[in-house]
């Protein structure tokens, strides 16, 4: 899992695996986090965000979600990126 | 699939599909269609979005990316939700 700096790229692991390191991430002291999925798992970075606020409720927010693709031979790639919040109580 | 008003819902249909359905919407009159993918069919929808801009290039505009969850049983079930606007020339 490359957590370049505050970017968690989904891959194969289960979601429980990237709602714990975004939390890692924020506990290091990063206020805000990107969730990165491409391809079929798109799906997955949506996932990940909807456990993340089940488990961490009002203390996380979503910033914002930008969509986009990556050209891959002649395919385009879906991308989306979720960059959420830490919010202090 | 239906389109109540001006929402393409994602299914089984090859994506180009629903790119032609949101372009159909948008000669109906319609100035914005939403996009609307569940589960599997979220990267679907992003897809949908980036082959509609492939195809529309400056024609069409994002206007906004919503992503939350429903849940169905004990699971929540990733939702998204793309906006796009005609932009007039």
């Amino acid at each position: 899992m490359a957590a370049e700096e505050n970017i968690i790229i989904i891959g194969k692991k289960p979601v429980i695996d990237y709602v714990l390191a975004t939390i890692v991430l924020f506990n290091e002291g990063y206020d805000e986090v990107i969730i990165r999925g491409q391809g079929s798992n798109v799906s997955k970075a949506v996932d990940v965000y909807n456990a993340l606020v089940h488990r961490l409720q009002d203390s996380v927010e979503l910033v914002g979600v930008s969509i986009d693709s990556v050209e891959r031979g002649r395919r385009l790639i879906p991308v989306i990126e979720i960059r959420v919040r830490r919010k202090i109580a």
